[in-house]
């Protein structure tokens, strides 16, 4: 019989898109549904970027360097370095979204059977990246009960094998919303240096940080060798449907890998460059709206969550993500019972049930994500429904709890 | 200390890449470069296309839905339908351009350590795919003496090993313009429905067919369950800057795998749909411009060729590639030469060595691919710098021959 391969079987469908025909059947019945389930922000993308695509003149649109414009890549090196992060150009190999940043990366930096190391909880679409290069995650369990902090060097230490080859952070995180320290970044590079392990990390969050300065790996004294900048433009400029994104190492033999995964596909997106490289053109003092509006946001939601009776929600510094522990049996049977059997008032909320974002069995199973990408009176509108879904959920526990 | 993995080292660097160094030092130099080394079309993008995006209201760059907007999958299908091939906007699933539906497909029909029958030569990127998937291509000689011909069912038959999952092959061909009758592919479908195998079948050149009817896999009674269409904008419509592409199927276990590795990249690019749904729109009479000027192209370049002393060159039916054995040495150290060496009144020709496209070892020394790509003009005086070369080379053979 013919089937599909074996990687093709074990690849997950994402576990929002299991929530999806609830939510479309809600709709259906007339429920307005406040999606705070995807990362899609509101902000308008820079009109000038956007300009920089419909006034070119474009004869042919011919394939674009394998490895990006020069143009672009001149200046989004300037961008890197209006960040403190001294790349030049050829430490820059521009891809198909962040999404082709770590499938590279993964190619380069490990072998099917090989092992990368992740903080847990972590964005899911890594699982998918694994399973399509084979590679094997393993889980250190970062908690929520110290706001999802680093989890200590030495968990990390313990699961390093003769397989390890790399550690992979995102950082802000999603989905916690965590901005790591300096400190523990150093500690983390530390350990990639004495064991020989790149260190990857997804900074596709940058611009969003609330509170203390941010750290990007790159900035670390000994980071040339090991690190991986993932990149993106999608949340910095709200440019999600641009798939733009980078790979940056300062090593040369890896970017040269990278350079030759990257000749399969030709090139990067041509149009949505003409967008980015406008875009990098901005004045930091671009990001001051955004950044204020989603603090006030998350200000917001932090607010009404923590005085919901029995929800545990740290702080978090940075991206636009909050998680939370819910007072109930499960949150991947709660945030269905939202969409399928509860609204209040015509309305109804889609929340991210958080096991998705956890390699471990079991774990998370009564958190959830939330994302502050609706504004702030449907935050609100969105709250009351979560508040009012809490007090009425069959599957209610006592308090938060693991 | 710190690797590349295995696999990033086994990555091969294009066989283009190679001689580009030569040719931007001969530019340096003052020689004018005539291109016949790449497929990058140098026929206009359809305005209506471009303006699409240029007239679009954009107000958030929103990712699109995974398998790409509902109202271009529409388009797409009615298009499919205008030339006959029967398939439901469900079966399609946009990609990256057609790069990342070879990928998609190679990941969903095989394993890594499994086989992938394609006739050689073939396009070179399918190596660097199988190196990212862990796939082992295992070649079936075409050979000049017979236009490329596909050959013989029996040959395939007895590469067949336990391994094997599916075959690829690139209709009209790259790199040997070889147009596949439908006797030939009946027949590759039949082999491949007896021993349960896909038929991965890449026709980005469907159009450009100088002679007889075009035939598509899907055309072919018995395909549904088998045959994986690979598509991409990137010929049809002059828009390879654009990275959109198709993985068609009518499997539907498939399709749905597919889905689930596209997931992980959240969605194709979104400026470049606007554009190719445009084009999707365009009537079928659009391609008699491009059509007449790349026959009119081949007809003029295979004259110059055939007149050559010593030089062997079939009359390809379609894509816009010419394959000629070459009385030289070695094709490589000839193009090599060309653009190190030689020159004409000022003007030199770049070459594709169509050693890169074999997998085996030595064969198609001294054969090139030459794509017409330029207008006529530049057509003849390219084909002068390659007669003259051919009569300084120092490694000039008798006559061409095996």
């Amino acid at each position: 019989m013919l089937q599909v391969s074996e990687r093709g079987r074990a690849m997950p469908l994402s576990p929002y898109r299991k929530l999806t025909p609830y939510a479309d059947a809600a709709k259906q019945r007339g429920v307005q549904v406040y999606h705070l389930n995807i990362g899609q922000p509101d902000i308008e993308t820079p009109p000038a970027a956007v300009a920089a695509v419909q006034q070119a003149h474009i004869g042919v649109l011919e394939y674009s360097p394998t490895a990006g414009r020069p143009s672009y890549r001149r200046k989004l090196a300037a961008y890197y370095q209006r960040a403190g992060i001294a790349v030049q150009p050829d430490d820059i190999l521009v891809t198909a979204g962040g999404s082709e940043a770590i499938l590279f990366a993964l190619l380069c930096c490990l072998n099917p059977g090989d092992e990368l190391i992740v903080p847990e909880p972590f964005y899911g679409a890594y699982t998918a990246f694994a399973v399509a290069t084979g590679v094997r995650i393993v889980p250190v369990a970062a908690t929520i009960d110290n706001g999802y902090a680093l989890p200590p060097i030495a968990a990390f230490e313990e699961k390093i094998g003769p397989r390890t080859r790399a550690l992979l952070v995102c950082n802000p995180n999603n989905p916690t919303g965590y901005v790591y320290t300096r400190a523990e970044l150093q500690a983390l590079l530390d350990l990639c240096r004495h064991h020989h392990l790149y260190l990857l990390s997804d900074e596709a969050y940058r611009e969003f940080c609330y509170a203390g300065e941010y750290v990007s790996a790159l900035h670390l004294p000994g980071a040339a060798e090991h690190v991986v900048l993932l990149d993106t433009i999608s949340k910095r400029y709200s440019a999600c449907g641009a798939r733009i994104g980078a790979l940056v190492t300062q090593n040369p033999a890896l970017q040269a890998a990278a350079f030759r995964f990257a000749q399969m596909r030709v090139s990067p997106p041509g149009l949505a460059q003409l967008l980015a490289e406008a875009a990098a053109e901005l004045p930091d003092s671009y990001f001051d709206h955004a950044k204020a509006e989603y603090q006030a946001r998350r200000d917001r939601m932090v607010a009404r969550l923590q005085a919901m009776p029995g929800v545990q929600c740290p702080v978090p510094g940075g991206a636009f993500y909050i998680m939370a522990r819910l007072p109930v049996d499960n949150a991947e049977r709660f945030a269905q019972w939202l969409l399928e059997e509860f609204q209040h008032q015509g309305h109804t909320v889609m929340i991210s049930p958080a096991a998705g974002f956890y390699a471990t069995p079991g774990a998370g199973h009564n958190e959830v994500r939330l994302a502050y990408v609706i504004n702030q009176p449907a935050i609100d509108a969105a709250m009351i429904c979560l508040a009012e879904g809490l007090r009425q959920y069959p599957g209610r526990t006592a308090a938060a709890g693991a």
